[in-house]
């Protein structure tokens, strides 16, 4: 089959990638796409980005347009829908470079709802579109390792998936578009739940006298393990902020949550107090913490610290 | 020292060990102990236990003082402080009965301060109290291998491990008196919590049109991993609410959460979404479903399954 469209020039065998985004995880993304011998045009709003891809054999492209007409496979790795959206459809969009058998690859966090509209909005050109959020962070991007949560068509999915491998630890089709975004809004969902929960149950101990080291560890043991538990609690018992995945965003995963969840009546009570957390973080001035500083919102309510004692042992 | 304690005759090597409450999961722990190579007493207000035990090799006492006065470390596994303190401090109770040097090893799950206050009245006789609830439930206990969380002095835990390692995989020492009680509770609390955001997220999927099962392979490869998500999740795709743990058990431990962390003037805002869940469940009569059944509630608001899809692909 692939033999076949060698032969006749429809297809590459190897798609030729686009990538449009090179911020924090976009630039080690496209990095790894490079490294794993695709050809790559380039697109995104920072100069140095760009100079340092094209320096490495990739190609620049003044418009997502332009990047979409040299490209099998176009990736998307950008902050917020709306630039999302201006990427996909405004003047000199991928939507107007792109080819009929394209496949967009949007792997930035969004609202799912979008996400099937624009893949619907897309296909009228004969383009696909997966909405492909990822979790890991900036280190998964760099070490190549991040978890993709796919949505759209699976023919489409095995079109890219060469092109996701190498920056890929775990790569799940989840569902037909909008999955993606779904699952990973379930993902934060728990993520921010759990840290709630870590937080309540270390600063609690505390409070009561107990070393939260001792706590963190015992409970690893038990039904009450959780990478959250391992990580985010290390980083409430070390009072490290450093981020990691800065409040600020959880703040904007936490709305798309919440607005899913309300358009579909489903009721989420508990995280509805994480992302409440969140809110009062970013309004304080403290959206560049990490998004384990829920901890110090009720430190601040019981005063009592559970990195204190820590303190006093060194 | 052992040895010379031998040569003089005032403690033996090999504890003399005395059971109390053989109920679901008292009844392996002692026979864990027996199989352990211990001289056993027991009592219980079961005849049937009792009479298993003493055919294993076990000794059968009329009261706790008379299991006291034969035992140099005393195990009691009770379903509520109520019945904890009657046993140790009522009439024929083990205060009445325990040697100067017993250690009592109170393994149900309690207050934290009652477990303090009681190991300062049992002290007054010269006898320890290490508060030491589990995690692992009747499979764990059956199987021997019961995490044990430990308050107390560590001279008695040393006195009492050899007593506890054939029934357990983990022993953390957490602290002194009343410190087992608090890192059950917050055990506990993590794990109300993880399963009401694990229950909350499988739901927002499965409403949004999602298959949770893949929401679930696909959280689990990320930052959102646990044990919740990996066994009460499966649960909740499964509709399976035997328990396990019943939601009675967890409404006592939530109260019990709630009451010290009020005490303590610690917020608990996302734990008590969870805390609210239990109380409606057991209100409604469903307090011997699995703890993991905080979906139920949710369902219901939404008027949509988790395991809907799952009847429809069978």
């Amino acid at each position: 089959m692939a033999g076949d469209e060698r032969a006749i020039g429809i297809a590459p065998v190897r798609p030729r990638v686009g990538f449009i985004g090179l911020g924090v995880m976009g630039r080690p993304m496209a990095r790894h796409i490079l490294d794993g011998g695709f050809a790559l045009t380039v697109h995104s709003r920072s100069r140095g980005p760009v100079e340092e891809l094209v320096a490495a054999g990739a190609t620049a492209a003044q418009s997502p347009a332009e990047v979409a007409r040299a490209s099998d496979v176009i990736v998307l790795m950008l902050p917020d829908p709306p630039d999302v959206e201006a990427v996909l459809f405004g003047s000199n969009g991928v939507a107007e470079g792109a080819s009929s058998g394209a496949v967009v690859v949007d792997m930035s966090t969004g609202d799912p709802l979008l996400a099937r509209a624009w893949a619907a909005r897309l296909a009228q050109g004969g383009a696909d579109l997966l909405d492909a959020p990822v979790s890991g962070g900036e280190a998964g991007a760099i070490a190549g390792t991040l978890s993709i949560m796919v949505g759209g068509r699976a023919d489409a999915l095995e079109h890219a998936r060469p092109v996701l491998e190498p920056m890929s630890g775990r790569i799940v089709h989840v569902g037909d578009s909008g999955a993606g975004q779904i699952a990973k809004a379930a993902n934060q969902l728990v993520v921010g739940s759990t840290i709630e929960a870590v937080a309540e149950a270390l600063l609690l101990a505390r409070a009561a006298g107990v070393d939260p080291v001792r706590v963190r560890e015992a409970l690893l043991g038990g039904f009450a393990a959780s990478r959250v538990l391992e990580l985010h609690g290390q980083r409430m018992i070390d009072a490290n902020w450093k981020p990691g995945a800065r409040s600020a965003l959880h703040r904007k995963d936490a709305r798309i949550i919440q607005g899913l969840a309300r358009s579909l009546g489903v009721p989420i009570p508990g995280f509805d107090q994480a992302a409440d957390g969140y809110e009062r973080l970013v309004e304080r001035g403290d959206a560049d913490l990490d998004h384990s500083a829920l901890l110090i919102l009720l430190e601040e309510q019981a005063g009592v610290r559970v990195a204190a004692a820590k303190e006093e042992d060194a």
